[in-house]
């Protein structure tokens, strides 16, 4: 076991930190979603809306106030501090799609970095009133509840198991559309719970595991603290860097025999 | 505009009969999803829990106490009046597979016909809180809210919308799996929210069509009413009686111009 990153009564005070932060959020996209929100398409074909911009400036606030020392990246606007050895991670509204459609999957994502290494994270799905936390050290929990993955007996056990994806035009982004072909073809119950859903699908162990490429750092940001502190396991399966915008990746995360198998998978 | 199978008042009282029989079967899924359940496998390879037994025979007393001659069909259990001219229709949890994993994207289908044409139909989740119910003329609704699905401007605007799915391994059943695979390589955003949710987020406009394959007449109980009346389309795209069991149905529902496009495709 390595050393944590910060010690535990740090870890508890970002987790409660953290979760004061998504309260915030939460509050402004619950508003947004009832009076209504205006959305505009960005460069890379996906959508921003009012609501995003809303809760990432409230997230940026709040944080700056309580941590002015800390850097602060989010998908939206600017970086800050980005030099500082304590960095937040945001991405407001992960799923922007199912949020302007009225699917309620989509989620509210803080990551909290030391040197690069995950301290916090949080996923909350405020159309579902359910909220994921974790810190190193602390556990995980859905709501006030702690969660605990419990492992496949075997990996045969898989075919009997929900797996969820995303998108199959996000593989193919990365040049993954065979494995992910052959995932569906392979595996019964594959499902398309895509976003930050299937995240915390994963994090619970409601799913085996969640395979997701094409994303990027701040889609990530609090799956793996969420993944390792219920238990289970977390890999980065694929990391390319690009020219013409954020390094994208491929993840695989669940209960540790499926997120083996599944990587091996990716990874021929 | 066809006459419709039932008098105004009729329709009218169906349907809050049938709302009355959902909160009946609600009770017993939350109080059996907090005290946990056994599960059995049967020989279809699905699951059957205790839940869905106790809620089927919930059910089942509470509409024979007031309907005493109508007939009813249980996914479950044996018909009752299989001759009458009313019919319900049950499937207690359709989804088994997520409410034995902790998925909350299961549902209660609960439908009415008479003398094969839909009367009411209602789809019921109660893990996310949301009840969707309908009856002929007048209309659908998701909880009190009346649904009134958008239809899509041109069939081309399908591109940005998203599409739900059943599962892979349920198309191939039906020998389905090309116009499957090219479903997913056609659109960029195919999702597979299996089961009724994809029925329920289909009814309110949310995705612009579900396509679902390998399923039976009590998966489809309450689709056709719940779409029509909230403005949408069903089809029947596939219908095979089987040896081995109970007739196997395709149906696709939603926006029209979506269904119309994604029937084209699957009738290939």
């Amino acid at each position: 076991m390595s050393v944590l990153p910060v010690p535990a009564a740090d870890s508890r005070a970002f987790h409660r930190a953290i979760r004061s932060f998504a309260a915030l959020s939460r509050r402004v996209i619950l508003r947004r979603r009832v009076r209504g929100f205006r959305k505009r398409l960005k460069p890379d074909g996906s959508y921003v809306t009012d609501a995003d911009l809303e809760a990432e400036r409230v997230l940026r606030a709040a944080i700056a106030k309580r941590f002015p020392d800390h850097g602060i990246l989010g998908e939206e606007l600017p970086p800050r501090n980005p030099d500082a050895e304590f960095q937040w991670i945001l991405d407001p509204i992960d799923g922007t799609l199912s949020f302007t459609h009225g699917i309620p999957f989509y989620g509210t994502i803080i990551g909290l970095r030391r040197r690069g290494r995950p301290v916090a994270g949080l996923i909350d799905h405020p159309g579902l009133g359910l909220c994921y936390s974790a810190a190193v050290g602390q556990g995980a929990y859905r709501n006030e509840r702690r969660l605990r993955i419990r492992d496949l007996a075997s990996p045969a056990d898989l075919e009997r198991e929900v797996i969820a994806v995303g998108d199959r035009s996000r593989f193919v982004i990365c040049g993954a559309q065979r494995p992910f072909d052959a995932l569906m073809r392979r595996y019964p119950v594959v499902r398309g719970y895509a976003d930050c859903l299937g995240h915390t699908l994963a994090a619970e162990g409601s799913v085996a595991a969640m395979v997701d490429y094409g994303i990027k750092l701040w889609d990530i940001a609090a799956t793996q603290v969420l993944c390792e502190e219920a238990g289970g396991a977390f890999r980065v399966a694929y990391k390319q860097s690009r020219k013409d915008g954020p390094t994208h990746y491929g993840i695989v995360c669940g209960k540790p025999r499926a997120v083996a198998a599944l990587s091996r998978l990716f990874s021929r």
